[in-house]
């Protein structure tokens, strides 16, 4: 069975990615990371997915983002709430992680050659997400060519392919999808600022990206938010 | 002043490295991992060299390599030892770390992008290290093309240079180039797999090319080995 790494943060996106490789006859081995997020809430919803939708194996790599800082995501930076849909869709917000996909598709490479994957699945999207640069196709592509280079496997003829199922959806896209492969999404989280208890804002960008994606498909969001 | 991150990892390569970027007119910031290694001289090492140079900074990122395992130095696998030069210079050795470079190459790019630094400065060697595959030119201006791509400085029109000024120096060379900038090499350090005191076997590829190099250069190697 052809083995794939399926990069995981118990998100939508990520956990439609999963369900697609694993839908495509991948044996999936799900990463996800411990990057001094602001809760373990998101750790937690990752390892709930990858056993609901079964995944080979789940592995969280501790890795210490906050020793540079430059995000609100890893830093005392405020997260933004309630910005307009045009504010969201432009620039580059200071939610953006200082070279977050290239870190996390590193250690995907470096756990792919240690147990002989040539896939690695990326729940990215260049729509929802323009303003963020390592979500671009053309980024996608440049990783490809320095697995290729970088890697034993890659000097021993192996090709190193990396799949972005999502990368041309828009959030309702990627959710009609997830329904369609019987996905449970009450098992994700979104929220980049959870309460104490691990309800989403539904304030932030994420938070709002979400919510509007389950009302153009029309059905209702199954996580439960925070009281205002 | 123009800042550089310079990778440092407290060996021959990479300390001559962090006296070019500064002699070069550079405000450096070294960054060193501590990754599951099997002792922590290097990172000890890496500090003495940072300050002794005059490093602006000096960070030392925890990442866990060992998640994964899937090498001599960070695995539970022997070192080899007492190698032929042939044995060396061909095919990619057991102490080769998965995307190494990779990983590392993504947290300095993390970190340049926060304190907009433009370089990056990278000790490695295509001579010594042929079987490597993330010490090869062509996977060092691959990483370039994906740092301008996949960073926010990048899509906003600054260039991300990687300099790899020992790429073509053997390591006699690398020894007369750190002679010539006045590096002190006692403080370095090279060994795979160092005595519970520190002392370096001798016998591992690493040492072997040191002592190597020492001899072509002529002079006495400033550190101590371990006695047979």
């Amino acid at each position: 069975m052809k083995r794939a790494i399926v990069l995981l943060s118990g998100g939508i996106d990520s956990t439609t990615t999963l369900a697609i490789a694993i839908a495509e006859g991948y044996e999936a081995y799900a990463l996800s990371f411990d990057y001094g997020q602001r809760h373990e809430i998101e750790t937690q919803a990752a390892r709930r997915v990858a056993d609901s939708l079964g995944a080979r194996e789940h592995r969280v790599a501790k890795i210490d983002l906050r020793v540079f800082g430059g995000s609100a995501l890893t830093d005392d930076v405020a997260v933004p709430k309630q910005r307009s849909e045009k504010e969201i869709a432009h620039g580059i917000p200071v939610t953006y992680v200082p070279a977050r996909n290239t870190i996390f598709l590193a250690y995907a490479l470096a756990w792919a050659e240690v147990i002989l994957a040539n896939d690695i699945f990326l729940g990215v999207n260049a729509i929802d997400y323009s303003g963020y640069p390592d979500c671009r196709p053309e980024f996608i592509e440049a990783f490809e060519i320095l697995a290729n280079l970088g890697t034993k496997s890659g000097v021993e003829g192996k090709r190193f392919q990396i799949h972005t199922p999502l990368i041309k959806f828009s959030k309702a896209q990627i959710i009609r999808r997830a329904v369609e492969l019987d996905v449970d999404l009450s098992l994700t989280h979104s929220c980049y600022d959870p309460t104490q208890e691990g309800l989403a804002c539904g304030e932030c960008d994420s938070c709002l990206l979400r919510l509007k994606g389950f009302r153009e498909v029309g059905i209702k969001d199954p996580i439960r938010y925070a009281e205002k």
